[in-house]
């Protein structure tokens, strides 16, 4: 079978993306966790630009990676020196890698412009450095720089370039698509032309800056490419590069090619996401194949019909990738959909229970008042244990009182107060805050703190506020929805009223309660188990 | 020269995302937005499924849309009953539309299992409905739902529910890849052994769920489709429907296809981030050709290469599509893109004015703080003013405040104190509304009425906040955007802070001085002509 080899530049490329950085430590933690994937080829930076990618090659080492090789990237010699003395083909030998990544330029734009040298002198630059490098024992991958740019001016010479690198020993050539710009067809019909002048294996990098980047990699695959580039998440300069999260479902799932194995696919989601985490940056709930989204449906028939034959609307099984089906109760809930979701977050609630119509019927009365519990599982679960009359209170509300007061000269003031109860005590305090809702938030947890410790392990991950019925100006109802998180588990909860304060309180208490339930179910699972 | 029908279906499958829902006046001012820039059709619902779009289609007349027609979307008649007794059917025919846009069923898997009834039955469901809207006079766009899946699984049946449709009149024949699983070069060759047997145009509709939502969009034109069908910005059910902001361009400068006209294809990015706005999303900053990150350049001597010959790294001209180069040196585009939104509001302003860098900075300095002048003209209108030095304020504040207070019993009482001065003389008044802002804007207007009596003519229409930083949780910063009305304009104003109160003061200040500016203009443009 036809065998593809993976090829990340997260680490390298990848960091070209606008608020995208890596520590040294977080550089490990990806590569150890893309080696576990079974990428075959890991590059880590470019040591003759950044010195001290050279630190993170030593360090690489000391992990004693598996599967993936580590490669080291850099530029052939520049015009006019000799490779032996060269700064930046020095520092790719010192990063002591068994493989290096070496580009050169194709596009005679860029030889001229920013080169500034001569066509022959660039095709001799690639042939010196390829070849020197082969003569040192590595592993050779020669990036063709702006390979398609570069064909569609002028091919003769663009070819000249790959086939220097191919007579100087390259192991793999890679046609680059640097600008992002080409069209998938006419990307085949290059790479077929390059398949018949070059015997050398031949692999794609390709960016996103047209929406192709996954489509140009699958193309380049089906007409004979062997060796595929691209970034976790899609990461990289502009509009990122090929998305390797996309590409390989793509090729496993859809072209029968093994290039990662059944089980390690699986874990596809907990790979995306544990980049994003390592990368701040916030998962993108439609991604293909990973996405919270991905395999979410809406609406009650739908839901149902997706229950008795998920392949009339799921294009792979989700748990292919290690995603999973959700089904979002909304506007169109059914039965099937409550049941459904209340399976999803494992309540003890079964099809024909006779609780089911009632709690059916809140979730309905709820979201016609603009309620929405796609993104609010934590205010959803509290409210079948309420509809089920298995939830009591943490606490009583007594009271709030919260103010903004704007001065003359612009000073603002945001302080709320509060009392609850709490068992028979009461507890009567006050917070400031950046703003009415902040204020009021660090009130609550002020006066419940001392009743309940552990609030103060959860952050407030995410805020959202929707204006409901906007023409109502600013009368208009909002929906708040508030995500929250402590060290084991993320929950939403949402609240709704024409009073943005009061929307808050909702989804700040549901946040609350939430944790709470939380933990005391947690601890008496762990007390179930000591017995 | 080749055409290419655009079809917009954000109103109707845009809304099947997780997290959008449109309200009919958000529905009425996209279906404006998408007129200007010259989309060929606009879905606007379905109104057999959702009774309240029957009232978006009333509406949508008195747009007088000059450029787009308006379809509604819904199925074929159900199996065993009468066409002209569907009830589906004539809530289709009441929507009133000169376009009708009919799905049916093309696999059998979906026949068999959700249909419940025979092939046989499910070729003349789709046969009657079509020969059935023909005959009422309509423009009849078939939508053959998961037609390459059918077409993998027999062929020959997917074949026949298309001829049918073509028989009976259909005027275009639209592809759908429903669960958004096939691969590019495949859906190639389906879309041509289709068109082998059918001579009616063939359309495409694709779906993101491979990340090929565009690709195969693009592909299928290659192929021969005439017609593309797809949303804003992707929005969509699952992983999205194909992105007419990606599919417009490539169509355009790619593939010299001129389904956009080259003056309002340099507004797709605009287009893009209002959509966005209205459905409260934040913009994706990688998205092709739109995101803020398209045509970013890292590094300052890539920068300068850039700036001296674009081409060797930019696929397009940034401004082709309205968006930026952002580089050091980004004075030149931002110099042009002000001087544009001002010559779009018919300011008075030059692209020699010697004013422009002052204006400039301020918009600069706003726009990283989190304004976003794109939906708040008025408030972009008072900035130039300022700018200026052509404006005076109307009225001085010397202080406000705004409470909620929430009682044991759960009553809740909104209240704003302000106090104003005009022209020496002070008001100070005091306001409750339904909830904090509502309150605050009560009392600016009782205060401000006296003094300004035609505030009283102005409405509040729209309502919007978005959380900024949405991690920083409850003290994140917030972005409000207000949309006024009076007799005869409409604006809208921006406020951006921590604090949502003042937030959103800053937006309703900016209202009522747009107002009162625009009827000072007004009033001396009269007493000119007067003369």
């Amino acid at each position: 079978m036809k065998t593809v080899r993976l090829y990340d530049t997260t680490l390298r490329d990848g960091t070209q993306a606008e608020g995208i950085t890596f520590s040294s430590a977080d550089k490990l933690l990806i590569a150890r966790k893309l080696d576990e994937f079974g990428i075959h080829y890991i590059e880590g930076g470019w040591p003759g630009s950044n010195p001290k990618d050279i630190e993170f090659f030593r360090q690489v080492k000391a992990l004693r990676l598996r599967r993936s090789r580590v490669a080291a990237f850099g530029s052939t010699r520049r015009a006019g020196t000799r490779v032996a003395r060269d700064q930046n083909v020095i520092r790719l030998l010192e990063a002591g890698t068994e493989v290096v990544t070496v580009f050169g330029k194709s596009w005679m734009l860029h030889v001229r412009d920013v080169l500034r040298t001569t066509p022959e002198e660039n095709v001799r630059m690639i042939r010196d450095t390829v070849a020197y490098l082969k003569g040192k024992g590595k592993e050779l991958i020669y990036d063709a720089e702006h390979f398609f740019d570069g064909f569609e001016d002028d091919p003769d010479y663009a070819m000249r370039t790959l086939l220097a690198a191919e007579e100087a020993g390259a192991d793999t050539i890679v046609l680059c698509d640097t600008n992002g710009g080409t069209l998938p067809l006419r990307l085949g019909e290059i790479v077929d032309e390059v398949r018949r002048r070059v015997r050398a294996p031949i692999g794609i990098h390709s960016h996103n800056d047209a929406g192709m980047g996954v489509a140009n990699a699958v193309i380049a695959v089906r007409h004979g490419a062997v060796h595929v580039q691209g970034t976790i998440n899609g990461y990289g300069e502009r509009c990122g590069n090929a998305n390797l999260i996309g590409i390989i479902p793509n090729l496993v799932l859809k072209m029968g090619i093994p290039c990662v194995d059944r089980p390690r696919l699986a874990r596809l989601t907990e790979l995306s996401r544990y980049v994003d985490e390592i990368a701040n940056m916030a998962p993108d709930t439609r991604a293909p194949y990973v996405g919270a989204s991905a395999f979410a449906h809406k609406g009650g028939v739908h839901a149902d019909a997706v229950c008795k034959n998920p392949r009339g609307y799921e294009h792979v099984p989700p748990e292919a990738v290690g995603n999973a089906r959700r089904v979002l109760v909304s506007e169109l809930s059914g039965r099937a959909s409550v049941f459904m979701k209340a399976r999803d977050l494992r309540l003890s609630l079964r099809r024909e229970d006779p609780a089911l119509p009632a709690v059916l019927a809140v979730v309905k009365r709820l979201e016609s008042e603009g309620y929405e519990f796609e993104a609010a599982e934590g205010s959803f679960k509290l409210l079948v244990e309420k509809a089920l009359e298995r939830h009591s209170p943490f606490f009583d509300l007594e009271g709030f009182r919260v103010s903004v007061e704007k001065r003359r000269d612009g000073t603002l003031i945001s302080e709320a107060t509060i009392k609850v109860k709490v068992g028979g005590r009461f507890e009567h305090t006050a917070a400031e805050g950046d703003g009415p809702v902040n204020a009021l938030d660090n009130a609550l947890r002020k006066a419940l703190t001392p009743f309940y410790p552990s609030i103060e392990e959860v952050q407030l991950a995410d805020y959202k506020v929707r204006v409901l019925n906007a023409r109502a100006g600013t009368a208009a109802k909002v929906r708040v929805l508030v995500e929250s998180a402590d060290e084991e588990a993320r929950w939403g909860t949402v609240g709704v009223s024409e009073n943005i304060i009061e929307a808050s309180w909702q989804a700040l208490v549901d946040s609350v309660e939430y944790k709470l339930m939380k933990d005391r179910v947690r601890t008496r699972a762990r007390r179930g188990k000591g017995r």
